[in-house]
């Protein structure tokens, strides 16, 4: 009886894995250029951590079951809350700040759709115990190292910052009170997905009257923080939060990335435990979700138990990143899996293994017809497996054999040689080495 | 509120990270040197894919859950079942022998001890379409790889080979009943696990007479094959068994890995779609579970669902290894997070993130006081980030920097250098470069 996989889940077939791993590879490099170490917790976790954090409606979300203790355990829909589970665990003994990484398998029990799987991978950057705007551009920094790392370009994509004090200043200023600042975020977050008249009427439905929507609509409309100065809205707390904005676009610029950036008003984020700036990672076009999205969450540690310590990071999936660089072209292809092919005029496994043995032990990846085919069936395989050399044996006795380069270029670079597999002369073993591109030193 | 991890779950702190992330990579090299690729699957897959293979009373030892739509989902316990879901998806579109790898994360809701976790890691090999000794000893060979890559030697660890075929046979010659194989099986792979008396109970208790119990005591004494034709018991089913590990054997010395191996009479695994050769790896000592499990499978192909097809592999858990390699003193101290360490006199972020960007670029993990701190208090953190260089700024104007190498040797090797950190020379970057150990070409 054949059984289907799960819906939302995905098969990595060796080319989908070979694409994964280059971009989790492509990830980790941006992480450790920046000297950011890798950590993991369980996939497995109490439902309590999310449950605490996000109220018991999130459990809606998430893939949970209840143990025969009766405990019960949720699969990770995210990293955040088990970074902060273990920083307050080790908290004295840490030294700070704390710079992590991570590439998680989450869990997401929503409706499967474009961007959106219910089992994907996650990369996450937590800075914490870093104050102002440079653990924000330090951040905002590795992500676009990441951008860049994976080939794409300010032409592809923009890092839209915002600042939620900003927001909630202005949002105040317009005499919107303070208990209802969270819904209105709530609201303008999802301004992207929902047409226009739509959004007034969440916003009318949470109380605010006609002259504050249309002042929303105005701040909503602004392109560029100069807009602001401009309106005379200058409050002091407005102020503070444009000069905050201010530092951390200086920053951006000193680290070389200011055409990737750009202000936006309108970014939020959906997550409540964000505290000063927002950002994320969109396409020019606007085809896709966001590919990236991070924040301040100061406050975010104190809450789940821990010391409160000053925090910032992102989450970038795997999924619409997939999407965006399969779009442009930009997925690679994958590498042959072997290096070397070996074959055999005559069935002779002795001889046989012991060049296989040699050639790995040189470091080359080396597959042979494990089915004893004919010459003609083994050439055929060889050609199949990608490998660039083909190792003939049997035409003169072990451990000669013939090797052909297939990558050879037509002009000058030698295409095939006769070497001793199991070559006595050191010289001969180098020689033999560079042919095959072994330990280029 | 403080929150604990689940039991049997692992928290990955950087260094433990650093050492599964090193035995990831361990296995990974194993796999590729024998031209083999990379799979994966979901964690989360329908519950019927285990039962079907194992029987309901399997969910007993899974985490498993019912959707909304009442569909029952488990994760994972092995990869097997995900193999061969997925090769009976694309049977006719992928070019055989299939040699797939995967490292993936599995859950046991099984008592959590010594060796045992809910939540481990494991490595798989799978070889797909290759009929006779010749693959088990491919196997085989990529094990060894594994824990010569890991430091372990004969002296530590062995191969302990079997062949179901002989086993049963000489059963059956004992007159045991075909259908009381699969039983017999079982009792004895218990056998490293309970008392001999406590076995003898259970082998009487599976109808054994006391005749057949003797005969298989003498047959689990044998110490090689060459006590097997002494006794005369050299029925054609038996001859053709020995046989067989007679060519497995010949393979494994021509691999160059008969030093690792040896019969043993006892090796039977548990699970029970074997079919051929079996074998696991121990600890010489005997202190800890089996390291490796593997065998020929020919049949579970085609009971899942997809068309027969020859397969053997083997799995090998993260949880005994890392163990034994710690007993051994053969982990790896975590590597520092940080190559260089920049450091400024006087507060001056333009030119810090100018020269942490121009480091970055150069792919060297570069960190900095992100506190603004004193030069006191960013010498001590550049000790603390382990980082081989620190790059100090300030001391002549930008892009001067002085560069302190603080593993050089006392003997002859430079051990600081002052250089332009945006050198416009290219043979000045060439210097800094061979200086900072970048691109060694």
């Amino acid at each position: 009886m054949k059984i289907q996989s799960a819906r939302g889940t995905r098969d990595f077939y060796p080319e989908d894995m070979a694409f994964r791993q280059w971009l989790v590879e492509r990830w980790r490099e941006a992480s450790r250029r920046a000297g950011f170490v890798e950590v993991d917790g369980p996939e497995l976790e109490s439902l309590e951590l999310y449950t605490d954090k996000s109220g018991p409606e999130i459990a809606e979300q998430l893939y949970w079951l209840e143990d025969k203790s009766g405990r019960k355990l949720a699969l990770r829909p995210e990293f955040t809350p088990t970074l902060a589970r273990m920083i307050a665990a080790r908290q004295a003994a840490l030294p700070e700040p704390i710079r992590w990484f991570n590439v998680s398998r989450c869990f997401r029990y929503e409706r499967a759709q474009k961007g959106r799987l219910r089992e994907f991978f996650q990369w996450n950057i937590d800075l914490v115990g870093v104050e102002g705007e440079i653990g924000d551009a330090e951040c905002i920094s590795i992500a676009v190292d990441a951008l860049k790392n994976v080939g794409l370009t300010p032409a592809d994509v923009q890092v839209k910052v915002n600042d939620r004090r900003l927001l909630g200043a202005l949002v105040r200023h317009l005499g919107i009170a303070e208990e209802r600042v969270p819904q209105v975020f709530a609201i303008l977050d999802k301004r992207a997905k929902v047409p226009p008249e739509a959004l007034a009427v969440m916003l009318a439905e949470a109380g605010l009257e006609s002259a504050q929507r249309e002042g929303l609509e105005r701040i909503l409309a602004w392109q560029g923080l100069g807009d602001i100065e401009a309106r005379e809205l200058a409050t002091s707390e407005i102020h503070a939060a444009v000069e905050a904005l201010n530092r951390l676009f200086a920053h951006l610029e000193h680290y070389g990335i200011a055409e990737w950036c750009r202000f936006d008003i309108g970014i939020v984020r959906g997550l409540a435990y964000y505290t000063g700036p927002v950002w994320e990672v969109h396409d020019l076009k606007g085809e896709f979700r966001a590919i990236f999205g991070g924040g301040r969450y100061d406050r975010l540690l104190g809450d789940m138990g821990g010391k409160a310590m000053p925090a910032c990071g992102f989450g970038c999936g795997d999924v619409v990143l997939g999407l965006l660089l399969e779009e442009r072209g930009l997925r690679p292809a994958a590498e042959p899996a072997a290096d070397c092919f070996v074959l055999r005029e005559k069935p002779d496994w002795p001889e046989m293994l012991k060049a296989v043995r040699f050639l790995r032990g040189m470091g080359l990846r080396t597959q042979f017809d494990l089915k004893e085919g004919r010459l003609k069936r083994q050439h055929e395989k060889a050609l199949e497996s990608g490998a660039r050399f083909k190792v003939i044996l049997g035409e003169a006795p072990w451990p000669r054999a013939r090797i052909i380069d297939s990558r050879a270029a037509a002009d000058g670079a030698m295409k095939e040689r006769v070497a001793d597999l199991a070559p006595d002369d050191p010289e001969a073993l180098k020689n033999l080495k560079v042919f095959l591109g072994v330990g280029a030193s």
